[in-house]
């Protein structure tokens, strides 16, 4: 019988749920879960032979039985890292499903990142209301603000036990929940009763035990609009290059989809496949030849793509403690203008980096759907006592993953996969291109 | 070890697929599929319980061995049934994996669905060729017309012989698909080796595995904004109600889905759940005690529900042999209007159908991934010599589904399920209205 | 010298605009506008010819003397009949610029159009504030809602009184207008000082003397959304006819703008220009031909068309007083399913009626300057003391016109002007066709 | 009686327009125009005088009389400098008004601008039809492609007389519009009866006696989307800057109206007004004193403001012959971080640079129907015989405007105008930051 991965819960659950009435019951809906409903991890019987390493994931949803009362419960919500479409989605529905379903009296918004955790920082914490959060969803960017970089673990659980609040939700990357897991440690040597669960934000979609995380396709159909607008620049000069550098620092799920997307893309640079610049192979006599039989060429790359090429790759943190990539973008730009200066080839790039215009984007429909069912999910495990896990999203069901587990790596694009075989089918790009590992 | 499905395979492979050279094997892209690579369907563990009745679905994708000889293949395209989002990506990716991939010579358009496959239609095929499908995708409709209705199939296998296609798309609803399945079954009594491979095709996203259908994104996304027009246009009158009618014959999933990405809806009718239109838990009283408290309300409603209550309901078929349901849209707004005209209580009623807005559209970035990928696997299925499939989507695979097996009945919102509750947790809507089973 | 036409002004002016100071002065900033700056209305010279029965209009904007003294000054909004995009924007602007410009203290919203001017209505005023109109721009409908039909003059003006307004902007149309301008007259009796600006607002775009109204364009820009998709539809089909009926009850400027855009529509039908349905030169036959040739046609009609065809017309009204029509759209329809199905011609009408998903709309980038504008002006003639008049917009300026003249007619699409003859050659549609007036 | 700027006019016009019908004069369609039909340029009375100066101006039309024999006429038609959307509206129209109309039996459309026209550039024309242009309008960029750059007159005229073209439509900018005006004169002096025909293209609208160029409230509304994403960043971070550098290398037209129509922006730039940088009242001094009071700032840069602030300014031309500008953006960019660096106030400066998403945008609907009424008057134009001119669009109404006056000098943001009080309403920036002059 398979045991699923174990999330840490607190004390014994010692109230009902609600919304647990009779006339529920009699409709079968809100079907409570268990904790030990799970799904397993892999799914593919290579040549039919089951996998192996299996592991299985408790299912989010409502427990019958919750560990805290809802009329005294206050809970906070914390926003960290750079946008993503969706944060004012994901706060409104968190904020809906403790209030008008668990009734929770108090729900605090903490202000830009966990600088808003340290009382030191000047920026009192927001008590959220139905008035405040009613049309957010509408609108791009976060209503508390998000700052990068961490705070005293310490620090932190005191100003939440002062402030009474038992539930913290942190919505962030990799850097927030390692943090959000420190909080949990520390509320667990103070013996403090606090519920730390994180909902995951990535744009680049690199979270592992996330299949797609919030933000995702509403880059992905920006970051398309924009590749066609390359094409369009391309297609309209003699050897036009449209160049679009596109987030995904470790991962290229938004270069490789978008390209698939516009179906207009003829190469595609991602973290995971190292490429040649120089040589015959190499991406410079590659364009050339292309641009003496087509006279244009699109070519989209990850951020995260060919640091191997860039000496000053490599150095950098951000304060978030992320590895800054060197630009990318701009050294093909110069390197595509050098080449062709020396071949005294006149050719028009057109480089275009949107990633600020994509981040403060609203959430499209499939987002704001996602973000919705992550929220309640989120609600619900804190209201059952469930800390230091984050909601993952795995063959169309939200999940239980510990923090610890999340972050031990990132989700990358297989090379071998289905995407990654799609957007060679849809360029054409040559393999030899490739075969730099 | 799990026995995937049977599909129906054409003797025996003799070639190999065209792009299985030493480059792709060392760079251990473009894996091969072995048709004993599967995927379970079920996958929840209840309590920790294997699920029963447990099937494998063989997974699509690439074979290195292959039936057809690609040089000398020639195949056929064709799109029945109601517009939706998405049908010329899937053109035209189909086009373009077997032209660029396999080189397939020749590919054929068939005008106007089964029309088109009967010689006497006058309607002959169109030969595709890369300048024609070039751009298709940037548009809504289909480039190869569709109609409604069946043919006969030894006709349409006569034709398809005279014309030497071997492989036939077929991109339609149930319908579709079941003629797709007498065409199979045709060329195996005339003992000719045809490939017919089904893509599905259905806005209302009621196909039975497939987790999510080609243009449903599309139209949730459509249908969201016309819902938040409705709720503008109820909330700047006095006693505005906003009803909204979108598709859905027999599964609720775009009003449900649409529904929880405006959160503005306060009332989703969808064919899976009955309601009361009357009494004290009618929808009439609940609206007239909403209004009373907040001036405005908006509804939402399936065109399949609520037939239960409309005296005409359950006689008309249309030429697909689908049952032609009662206007629920219309029965409600004229009801809704008798019923506050007896109370003397003016009220606005804004009903908005926007159907056939929606059909037109062309895919959005979701859709035109999910196109691409989905076609592309049609295509590899059909060139393995797979016959009397659809491809279907499961878990986030790509998988080969019996025609028989997923005709058999319709993909449901499941009223216990997450997104139904997630839909009750957003609306607020009083389960005693429901309560009408 | 041109004399403009007069508009009546409150008392003598006896404070200087706020914003009158020296810096302005230097900067040639902020250019104060005289009673006597004046455009004409007729431009063209025929033939070299000056025009005949020349006006000259006021030139709207800021005054260096103002009549009302901005530190004890209360104005009040109100919006009447449909919605319209950019409502919130005008409400806003009209806000910002009396806050912020002239320091008014005190900005009353009347709610549900002239309901809420009666206290009986039980509907009080809004105070509006910063924090509450920030973002309305963002949406469509309006915050402070509408409805259609008028109230009694002193029962609005002793109210007015009662609160202590003396601004009163009204945002409407014709109805509307005239309403305010019972206001006026009843002020003027009363010999309060009270100024009525009007708003022009008809989605429509047929107000005399202002030649784009604000939402116009993005009702146009929604509905060749509109009719690309019922082109698709169209053209998916064996004889599919797609049939859209557009906004526009006595001008087709949004049926003739919208076809002009989309460049795919076949037959344009107008209130102004009567057309034939029966007889050899009538929709009927022209139609048949059509199909007969390419087997698909979109055809467009403004809701004001061929009103002298159908039996029951002009018979009722609405609360504003405006004649409601008769449905073109089902009528055409029905006729034209009735005269194939005589003909025994299977063809598919795809018929769509936009109009509530048009009207909630938010302004689009046009619309949003143009509401900008058209509050700021409003408020400038307000604050100078200028009563009884409405904001025109003529030859990219801002006038004011008495509301006495702009309601004595409507503004039609000339027949023989640019932009019916642009139509004629986009459409192609047969001359005869229209020969039946 | 007013003398219509006078218009170049080959020989005598010899023919009758086709569409001269009885039936268009019955119904008082398509009423052809007068040469002496004209309009004045100024139209302010200001204090009740008539505007001094007074100039008129033809307008365009079709005319009963024209030039060319139709029937063996063939056209071309080059689109030269950077793209603007609308670019394959003019095209298309163009064709449909000369192919359908007219009945134009040959129309070429040259490849890459002006390079085309040379045939030693080895890129021959294209030869025009109705299934090449169909669908054109709904891609940005030009399907003629462009280039930057004249060529030799009398080669372009050597050429077009051996094709057989007597009508040559140039799409473009100033620089475009001079080579036109060459070509013109060079087929004077060879006596070659060539109709030359401009249609002024300037994404930044600073044509003169064009009040709105095509492709202009397209930019705009995108714009403003990418205004409305910095304001999202700016404000969800301490001390955030949006910093959005926009097209508009002499004229701030977009800045200025992309600020109005977002209403979000705080300090708006452009190369008409001098701003001060350093300084009590520059720049730097009035963000640091927001920032400590707002903790957020949204910045517009034209392309061309601030170009006397940076030393390398002023000495670059690209190929079409314009002043390079240096980079406000990156200037102001690095010039803001150094500043709040010295003062150890940490900022996140997020800087956006859209031109090239913006420029290969397609056409929205306003500028669709722009193009189309354009295209159209140009093709009436040059049948008529008209040569040297470009058409404008004045108070509405199509024009015609000799090349050498209308590239005499550019269209500017008026400061004492109502767009830019608008402006300074709608951003509230200190007067005294723009005192520089």
């Amino acid at each position: 019988m398979p045991e699923p991965v174990k999330i840490h819960q607190l004390g014994p659950k010692r109230f009902f749920c609600p919304f647990a009435d009779d006339l529920h019951a009699s409709l079968k809906l809100a079907r409570f879960k268990s904790d030990d409903d799970c799904v397993p991890l892999h799914l593919t019987h290579y040549d039919g032979r089951p996998p192996a390493d299996q592991v299985f994931f408790q299912i989010a949803g409502p427990r019958r039985e919750i560990f805290f009362d809802p009329s005294s419960t206050r809970a906070g919500i914390v926003t960290c890292g750079g946008l993503c479409p969706g944060l004012n989605n994901v706060i409104r529905s968190i904020f809906l499903e403790l209030h008008y379903h668990y009734q929770v009296p108090s729900i605090l918004g903490f202000q830009y990142g966990y600088h808003g955790l340290n009382p030191a920082s000047g920026y009192p914490p927001i008590e959220l209301e139905k008035s405040v959060v009613s049309d957010i969803h509408e609108s791009g960017g976060s209503i508390l603000g998000t700052s990068r970089g961490p705070q005293d673990p310490r620090v932190m659980v005191d100003y939440l036990k002062s402030l009474g609040v038992c539930i913290l939700f942190t919505i962030g990357g990799d850097g927030t929940q390692r943090g959000a897991l420190a909080i949990h440690d520390e509320a667990r040597r103070q013996d403090y009763p606090l519920a730390v669960v994180g909902v995951p934000k990535t744009i680049d979609n690199d979270i592992q035990f996330v299949s797609r995380t919030f933000g995702f396709t509403t880059a992905v159909a920006d970051a398309r609009d924009v590749i066609d607008r390359a094409h369009n620049e391309a297609r309209a000069v003699i050897n036009g290059v449209g160049l679009v550098k596109l987030m995904g620092r470790d991962s290229g799920f938004i270069a490789a989809s978008a390209a698939l997307a516009s179906g207009e893309v003829n190469y595609v640079l991602i973290p995971e496949i190292a490429f040649h610049l120089d040589g015959p192979n190499g991406l410079l006599a590659v364009l050339n030849e292309r641009l003496s039989r087509k006279r244009h060429a699109v070519i989209v790359a990850a951020e995260g793509a060919g640091q191997n090429l860039i000496s000053s790759a490599g150095t950098l943190k951000d304060a978030s403690g992320n590895l800054v990539h060197a630009d990318i973008g701009t050294f093909l730009r110069d390197r595509i203008r050098a080449h062709f200066a020396a071949l005294n080839t006149p050719i028009n790039v057109r480089y275009i980096d949107p990633s600020y215009i994509i981040r403060g984007q609203r959430a499209n429909t499939e987002d704001a759907v996602l973000c919705d069912r992550l929220a309640r999910s989120a609600a619900h495990a804190a209201m059952a006592g469930k800390s230091g896990l984050i909601i993952g999203f795995l063959h169309d069901r939200f999940i239980h993953v510990p923090i610890e587990m999340a972050t031990r790596g990132r989700k990358k694009v297989e090379p071998s996969g289905s995407l990654w075989n799609a957007v060679l089918a849809s360029t054409g790009q040559p393999l030899s291109l490739l075969n730099a590992g």
